[in-house]
C-alpha cells in the first residue's frame, strides 16, 4: 500500500525520504492559492523562484513578476501575491515569475531532495488533486510551507483535509497526517473562524484592509487544475 | 505579557527566539516522565547525554547509566528508559547518567541556543510545572522532543494540556500552541487511544510486551517534582 505523509514545516524535509515521491506543495495564505487561481485564469506557465531579485531578472524576457514580501507586494513588481490579482483576464497566455516568502522555498526543498513529481494544493483545486494523487502509483508527502519554518494552522489544515479525502486508499504511519486530519474534522465547519485567528492571518488582516485573501483562499474547488512541476516550470496538468 | 510557544520539533528550534526565556523539554513517551519518576523515587540529580558512548563514561564515576536506542535499553546498561525501571527505591540518593534518542538533543538544542531555564515536563508532573511556569517572568517555549525530529502526537498533545492550563496568563501568538491546544481539548478524554494510534507507540506495542508505558506515562500528576537544569545537572527544585 501507498504510504501518505505530512510534513508540516519545509526545514522538516531533511528528515523525511523524499526521493522518487510525489511532493504536494502547501502554501494556502497564499502562493498555492494564487497559482491555482493564475492557472484558471490561462497563465499559461508559471516559474517559482526564491527571491524577488531573481524574480526581476525575468522581466526583460516577457514574464510577468509577481513578489511578496512579509505578505506585501514588492515595489516595482507588476503583481504581489493575493489570489484577486491572479484573476485578471490580461494574464491569459502569459508566463509568470512568481517569487514567495515560503512556498518557493518549499518547493526548492523538494526538488533539492529528489522528489519525483512536485505538485501545487490549495483548497481551490483540491478535488483535482486528490482523484490525480489517487491515480497515481508513488508514496505522497503533503508539505506545508509554513511560516519562516514554523508551523502553521490553515497549511497544516489543508493537508489534514487531504487526509481526510483519501487517506483510505494509504497506508498512514505518520503522527502528523494523523493529528492534521483529526484537527480538520474538529474544524472542517468553522475554518475560517479557526484561521483568522491564525498569526499569519492576523498578519494579513492588519496589512490587506480591502481585500479579504482567507475568505478567498478556503473556497472549495474553485479552480480545478493541477500545477505540475515539469522542467523547471509549473503547467497545467488538466 | 509573556509569551508562551510550541516548538513542535528540535529542528525548529533555530526558528525561534530562545534567548533568555524558560524551555521545558517534552519527552512523554519516554525521557522526561522517566526523569520525574527517577526524582520522585528521591534521585539525587541526573546529567543527560547525546549518547550511550557518552553515557557509559560515567559509569566509573558511579552513576547509574541508563541508554536506550530506537527504544530499547543498550546492552551491558543498568537502566534503559522505560518509567518502570527509575521507581525502583535503591536508586534513593544516586546520580544518573541518561542517554536518549530525542530528549537529550532536545535539551542540547535549548542549552546552546541560550535558553535562561530548563525544565522538564510530563503528565507526570504537569501541575507542579504549570504553578512553577505562572510564578516565574519570563516568556515560555515548550519544546517537543519528537521522534527523530519529526512531528510526534504524545510531545503535542502534552504541549496543548500545558496552553490548556495556563495559556490564559500568556500571549499566544503562535499556530502550534493554538493547534496543540484545540488537539488537546479534542482528545483529552481518549488520550490513551488516540497515543496507542500514534506511530511511536506503535513500536512500543511491538517491543515492549510486558509493561504497559503508554498507560504508566499518561497519569496526571503522580510525580509532582520540578526537573530544573542547573550547571550541566538535572535536580529537583521542589
Amino acid at each position: 500500500m501507498r504510504n501518505l505523509e505530512v510534513v508540516i514545516s519545509p526545514a522538516l524535509l531533511p528528515f523525511y525520504n523524499v526521493k522518487g515521491k510525489i511532493v504536494v506543495i502547501i502554501d494556502i495564505l497564499r502562493a498555492t492559492s494564487s497559482m491555482c487561481v493564475a492557472f484558471k485564469t490561462g497563465v499559461e506557465k508559471i516559474l517559482t523562484l526564491s527571491s524577488a531579485e531573481e524574480c526581476k531578472l525575468f522581466k526583460e524576457f516577457n514574464f510577468v513578476i509577481a513578489a511578496e514580501k512579509d505578505a506585501v507586494k514588492v515595489p516595482g513588481f507588476d503583481l504581489g501575491n493575493s489570489p484577486f490579482e491572479f484573476e485578471n483576464p490580461l494574464l491569459e497566455g502569459k508566463s509568470i515569475a512568481l517569487a514567495t516568502t515560503n512556498g518557493t522555498k518549499a518547493i526548492k526543498y523538494a526538488e533539492e531532495n529528489g522528489a519525483l513529481n512536485i505538485v501545487i494544493g490549495s483548497f481551490l483545486n483540491i478535488d483535482t488533486l486528490c482523484d490525480w494523487l489517487n491515480n497515481e502509483q508513488e508514496d505522497v508527502l503533503l508539505l506545508c510551507a509554513g511560516w519562516k519554518n514554523k508551523f502553521n494552522l490553515e497549511d497544516t489544515l489543508f493537508a489534514g483535509a487531504v487526509v481526510n479525502k483519501i487517506g483510505t486508499n494509504f497506508k498512514i504511519d505518520c503522527d502528523s497526517a494523523l493529528s492534521s486530519e483529526l484537527l480538520y474534522k474538529q474544524n472542517e465547519n468553522q475554518l475560517e473562524l479557526l484561521i483568522r485567528q491564525s498569526s499569519h492571518a492576523k498578519r494579513f488582516s492588519l496589512i490587506h484592509l480591502n481585500t479579504d485573501d482567507v475568505k478567498y483562499c478556503i473556497q472549495m474547488n474553485t479552480a480545478p487544475v493541477l500545477p505540475i512541476l515539469k522542467d523547471k516550470y509549473f503547467l497545467n496538468n488538466i
